[in-house]
């Protein structure tokens, strides 16, 4: 493989769209989650998210970013004005749909209806859900800051309520995300199913090590049989 | 399916590492990087992170996120001395070395060594890159912001030089990162490799569409055949 090294001269250099496509495929593959809200007056917005991270397990909290100007605006001054927002599984089969609620509704305009997604409300929270998604997870928000460097919002949410197939539940606690078909986004617009290579045992110093494979092959170490076939 | 409802009492009754594993799961894939720092004297140190999003293109920053008491302690540490780091893919042929970085080894201990991967030195960067990976990435620390929800760190840092192999780079500037087999990450020990699906065209409003496929077969659109094969 020919390594090819660009700077940041190179970067700044670029026409602007060519560089957003680059630049958003260099942090690997993303999550993808549809965050729903409604605004005080009720009217529901949907948008695909995929920088949503797992921020804590205990209290268990969740975090997004929020672009300045993007269309996920309605979806932070909802939150802003309700204080609870809902994250929903991407998965493959309703992936393009998704996709679409990207495109620039205007506010009055609910993306569920404009894609054909459904909204399903629960009595007990304030945002809606997605019908469609395997995975639900109803969060209030904790806490927002501002990311200086360029003005994007870190949303963080407190998660209340998490709404899943009971199959998916491993006896570990694990969740078999890849068997529904949550997708992966890679770039701006790149949607990708997933192959389980391995899970692997809590990393331990006092473990007996084998070198790298150097010739490209599957190391042998410590891949352990997947426990979940 | 059978839809399971688990309320915040139940996530705060569970045993903590079955928690952990549930809440893990819970944000969809995440990507997989190293990152690698030296401290002060020299000493470096890599961690295998799956918490790093993209954050903007213009300026291009990546952050991710550091916890209190962690083995990352290390590698926030180091960077906030120097103020620089690198990010490097996680590949499958190394997948299983990556992730035995995240094993408590003392700090005079190079996880490079302990591991099996090799620390590649460039002069005109402080911190190391990790040779065996694809895409690697020299990031000065920009800004860090401290979640006050849980105390976990958010590390933001620019862009100053891409390393990658020249093949994955598409004409549209969109990087193929599925074809050197980057992996992702569910939970906390699974890693999976990944399938494209398909790319989609930017969404506008005015677009035609068709009803969600309800059958679970993939909808026909608009995805769009794969730019790429």
């Amino acid at each position: 493989m020919q390594q090819q090294k660009i700077s940041s001269k190179q970067i700044a250099d670029m026409e602007s769209r060519y560089r957003a496509r680059l630049i958003n495929s260099l942090s690997g593959f993303k999550s993808a989650n549809m965050v729903a809200t409604v605004d005080a007056e009720g009217q529901p917005n949907l948008a695909i998210v995929s920088s949503v991270i797992h921020l804590g397990s205990n209290p268990p909290l969740l975090g997004f970013i929020s672009r300045p100007n993007s269309v996920q605006r309605h979806t932070l001054e909802n939150i802003l004005q309700v204080g609870a927002f809902t994250l929903n599984s991407v998965e493959a089969d309703f992936a393009s749909l998704a996709h679409q609620t990207s495109a620039r509704y205007p506010k009055h305009q609910s993306e569920f209806e404009a894609v054909g997604l459904t909204p399903q409300f629960d009595n007990e929270f304030a945002a809606p859900f997605v019908l469609e998604s395997s995975v639900k997870i109803a969060l209030s928000l904790k806490e927002h800051q501002t990311i200086r460097s360029n003005n994007t919002e870190m949303v963080i949410g407190q998660i209340e309520a998490i709404h899943l197939p009971r199959e998916i539940v491993q006896p570990d606690g694990y969740l078999d995300i890849e068997g529904m078909e949550w997708v992966t986004i890679s770039g701006l617009d790149s949607y990708h199913v997933t192959q389980r290579l391995f899970r692997l045992e809590y990393a331990k110093p006092d473990k007996a090590l084998v070198p790298l494979s150097t010739n490209g092959e599957q190391s042998e170490w410590p891949s352990e049989p997947d426990k979940l076939s």
